[in-house]
C-alpha cells in the first residue's frame, strides 16, 4: 500500500501552469506543459513529472537554458519527413507540435518522422508516442539523454541513457506503450534508492574501472568528478551490453545525427507516427492486439499472485487508479512545489476535497 | 587464430546455388539465396549463412515446408507501405524483393516499409538492412523468430527470439550496423557451446521454473517436452528483462500483427528504409557518422588490448580478412555440405586454389 499523501491531478496540473506563466511562459505552452506533466505522474512515471516542474523547468528557465518564448522553425525535405529547430524552449512544446506534425504526415502519406534539434527536457517519452493512438497509428518517440551510459568493455561513457518509447493502438485494452531507456536503469531508479537508504542490485552501475557499484549515493551524474557511468541493457558483454549499447548509439543517430545537431548533445529528439490503415483494415489490427497483451497478461508467474504485464499494462491501472483517488507523493516533492507556491505567489491547494471520484 | 580449413567464397556460393538448383529452385532464386549466404559467413556471422544450407533450406525443401516456387504477391493500401505474402518460398527471396519495394517508395516519399506473412527463414537480417545503405538510407529489417523467449517473471515462453536490425550509412568507416537478438543471446551461441563442450554463462537459458541453466544440452528448442527458454535481453526482471521482452514483443507487432498473420508464427518480416536526403545533405550525414564511429572506436578498453567497436566493425573487419583468405568452416558444416555434395551430384570442390588474393 502506497501511504504518501494523495493530492488531486487536476489542481496539480493548474498550479504547475500557473508557476510557469509566472516565470514567463505564454499560457498555452504553459498548460501544454502541465498537461504532460500531470499525465506522466497519474501513468506512475513519477521520475518524468512534477518531480522535475523545480528541478529541470523553473531552474532551466531562471538559469537561462530554456528559452520561454522559442519561436519553432520547421523544415522539410521530402513528404514523409521534416526537421524541427526548438529554439531552446520547452521540450514539451517543440515536442507535441513535432509529433502532430508526424502524424498530420502520416494521415496523408501512411507514415511521418520529425527531428528535433536544440530543444529541452521533454519529460515522458510515452506521451508523444501515445499522441499517434487515436489517430490510429504507431507512434515512436526517442530522445538523446544525458551521457551517462558506460560502452561496454570500456572504462568510458559513450552514449546517453536514450530512451525509446513506441506505443500501438488496441481496441478494448489498454494500447501497447513501451518506454524504455536503453541503459540497465534510468537515473531514477537511483535516486529513488538513494531516498529510501537502500543499497542498488549488482549490473545496474559501475566505476570507472569498471567495478559493479552498489552504493547509490556514488551516483553523482552533475560531478564532473565522477567518472563512473551506468551500464547499457545487458548489463556485461557476456550478457549482452552490446546490444543496448548499440541501441543507445542507434537513439543518438536518429536524434543528433539526423537533427543535424552536434554530436554528443542531449535533448534532441525524434519523433514517428505509422498509420495501421496503410498495413491492416484498423479492426482487425487493434483486435489481434488485444489478443496478443490478453496472451501476455494471463501467462502464469513465477512468484505467486503477481501478474505478467504487457508493455503499458500497469501504467494503465496506475491511471485509472490515480483519476479516481489523486497522485501520490513524496514529502521531498510536496516541499519542492510549497518552495515554489511561495517563489511565485502561487496558492498551494493540491490535496484531494474529499474521498470521492474526482474524475481527472 | 583460427585453426580451421579455409573455403573459397565464390566457389561456396556456386555450390550453394547449384544445390538449391537441384532441388528445383529457379535459378536467379538460387544465385540470390547463395548469395545471401555467403555474405553472411563472409561477415562471420556463421550461425546465419551456409550453415543452414542443409539444416535448413535442403531439408525445408524436401519436407514440402518451402515452396520451390513461390508466387510473391503485393498489396499496398498507402504511398509508403506495402503488404507481401511470401507463399512460403525461401525467405530470401521475400526478404530481397520486400526490401526494394520499401527502398522504391523511400526514393519517391521518403520512406517505405513493406510486412510480409507467410515466408521462412530469411538467414541474418543486416542483409536486408544493408540493402538501403548504397542508396544513403537507413535500413530496417525485423523478423518474427523461433519462439524461445521467457517472458520476464513466467514459468512460460512468450515472445520470439525476435531480431531486430538497422544499417545507418557512413562516408568513410563502415556502416553503423546493429543486428541483435531480442534476448540475452541467440541459440546459435548455445550450439557452439555443445560443439565445444562448455558451460554457458549464468543468465542465459532458464528452465520452466525459472532456474538459471548453464548445462547447453539443455537446450532443445525442437524437443516439445522441453519447456525451457532464453531471457529476454536485460535477463532477470531487476536488471531490465521486461525491456527486452517489450523489444521482442514489438518486433512480433510489426512482422505478425502487421502483416496481418496468426499470432505466435514465425518467418513474419517487416522492412523499412528511410532516406536521409529528407533530414540532412547526405555528405554532412555521413561525415557525421564517421566521426560518431570514429569516437566510439577509439574508446579506451578495459582489457588491454581490446578494441571496442561500433556496431558493424567488427564485422566489416572479418569481411574484409575472409574476401581476401577465404572463410573458415567447422567440420560439421564441411561434413553436411559433403553429404549434400553427394546427394546431389554436385562436384565438392570448395577449398581455396592458392594462397593468393581471392578478392571475392
Amino acid at each position: 500500500m502506497d501511504s504518501r499523501r494523495l493530492f488531486d491531478p487536476k489542481k496539480l496540473e493548474i498550479f504547475s501552469s500557473n508557476i510557469l506563466q509566472k516565470l514567463g511562459i505564454p499560457e498555452n505552452d504553459a498548460k501544454l506543459a502541465a498537461e504532460i506533466m500531470i499525465n506522466t505522474d497519474l501513468r506512475g512515471v513519477e521520475s518524468h513529472g512534477v518531480a522535475n516542474l523545480r528541478r529541470i523547468y523553473v531552474n532551466g528557465i531562471k538559469e537561462g537554458k530554456i528559452n520561454i518564448n522559442p519561436k519553432l522553425k520547421m523544415f522539410s525535405n521530402s513528404l514523409t519527413s521534416a526537421l524541427m529547430d526548438g529554439d531552446a524552449g520547452l521540450g514539451f512544446v517543440a515536442g507535441y507540435h513535432a509529433t502532430l506534425e508526424a502524424i498530420k504526415r502520416a494521415k496523408k502519406y501512411g507514415a511521418g518522422f520529425v527531428a528535433v534539434k536544440n530543444s529541452t527536457h521533454y519529460g515522458s517519452a510515452s506521451y508523444y508516442a501515445m499522441m499517434a493512438l487515436d489517430s490510429d497509428m504507431i507512434g515512436i518517440a526517442l530522445t538523446a539523454g544525458g551521457r551517462l551510459m558506460m560502452a561496454p568493455g570500456s572504462s568510458k561513457r559513450a552514449a546517453g541513457l536514450n530512451p525509446i518509447a513506441v506505443a500501438v493502438p488496441s481496441y478494448k485494452n489498454h494500447p501497447f506503450v513501451l518506454d524504455m531507456s536503453t541503459s540497465v536503469v534510468a537515473g531514477g531508479k537511483i535516486e529513488i534508492a538513494k531516498r529510501q537508504g537502500k543499497t542498488i542490485p549488482e549490473g545496474w552501475m559501475v566505476d570507472e574501472r569498471g567495478n559493479t557499484v552498489t552504493n547509490p549515493f556514488r551516483y553523482n551524474p552533475k560531478d564532473s568528478k565522477w567518472k563512473g557511468g551506468l551500464l547499457p541493457l545487458g548489463g556485461l558483454p557476456e550478457t549482452g551490453a552490446f546490444k543496448g549499447f548499440g541501441l543507445a548509439v542507434l537513439v543518438d543517430i536518429f536524434c543528433t545525427v539526423i537533427s543535424g545537431a552536434p554530436l554528443n548533445t542531449k535533448a534532441n529528439h525524434f519523433f514517428g507516427a505509422i498509420s495501421i490503415e496503410g498495413f491492416q483494415p484498423v479492426m482487425e489490427f487493434k483486435q489481434q492486439m488485444d489478443q496478443l497483451i490478453n496472451s501476455i497478461e494471463s501467462l502464469p508467474a513465477l512468484s505467486k499472485g503477481k501478474k505478467i504485464y504487457a508493455a503499458g499494462g500497469l501504467e494503465s491501472e496506475i491511471m485509472e487508479d490515480r483519476k479516481k483517488n489523486g497522485i501520490p507523493m513524496d514529502e521531498e516533492i510536496i516541499c519542492s512545489l510549497k518552495k515554489l507556491s511561495e517563489e511565485y505567489n502561487v496558492i498551494f491547494d493540491l490535496e484531494l476535497d474529499s474521498k470521492q471520484d474526482i474524475s481527472y
